[in-house]
């Protein structure tokens, strides 16, 4: 998302969407061969609550880089079939659908908010995992 | 939030936010008494699904415009006892923290676009509601 600097110290949403963007963008500068990330499995380090073993790295920074694409262009997507068939979402929102829209809106900031912390903290495993690969560790 | 214009035209989750705020800055600026909705039931025309009954108008009011303020400065706010007691609302996050994060992203980002113009609706039958009261049918 664009947005002006000057709100920047004291809004955490916009700083989280920029700290996500700035780990997605040393993550591109630093895996210079993306294709070295086939078949090496997902493995974040973290308990791997939900995590989708069935992707490889590869897979994963593909799909990073395409989350940062959406966040910097605020657009909203489409249900995608992947997403709509998750039994778990699905469950999750039939209680959603009787909240207020204030609780609501309380509850969609807080967790992209969350959400975007995750996603910028699995950015930079993923990148260290990459120096890890070729032999490189910091 | 602050933001530039340059990528407001495709960035719908801006937009929306932007659209919730110029609905309460107009009703703001049309309501000018607003101790003439103390005491006048919350309806807003809708079905009412979820809706707090036991708010009256003017309690909305102060509560769209705190919205705004929330939404203005991006600022994550803290839980507050209503929202943690919300039984649906709680009823309802036991799921999403089985959900992958990018999955989440995707759902909290939908969320929260859906849930402004939903509000932006309220501020706006809100308006409506108080030029009705005081005899003034646009």
């Amino acid at each position: 998302m664009q947005f002006a600097d000057a709100k920047l110290s004291r809004s955490s949403l916009l700083l989280a969407l920029r700290r996500y963007g700035t780990a997605v963008k040393n993550m591109e500068q630093t895996v210079l061969l993306p294709s070295l990330l086939r078949d090496v499995p997902y493995d974040d380090g973290s308990d791997c609550e939900g995590a989708d073993n069935s992707m490889d790295l590869y897979e994963y920074y593909l799909l990073l880089k395409a989350i940062k694409n959406t966040a910097e262009s605020g657009l909203i997507p489409h249900d995608d079939a992947k997403a709509t068939s998750h039994a778990a979402l699905h469950k999750g929102l039939e209680p959603l659908l009787e909240a207020e829209p204030e609780e609501l809106f309380h509850f969609h900031l807080r967790g992209l908010y969350t959400v975007m912390a995750t996603l910028t903290k699995k950015s930079q495993n993923l990148t260290e995992k990459y120096l890890d690969i070729i032999g490189i560790s910091r």
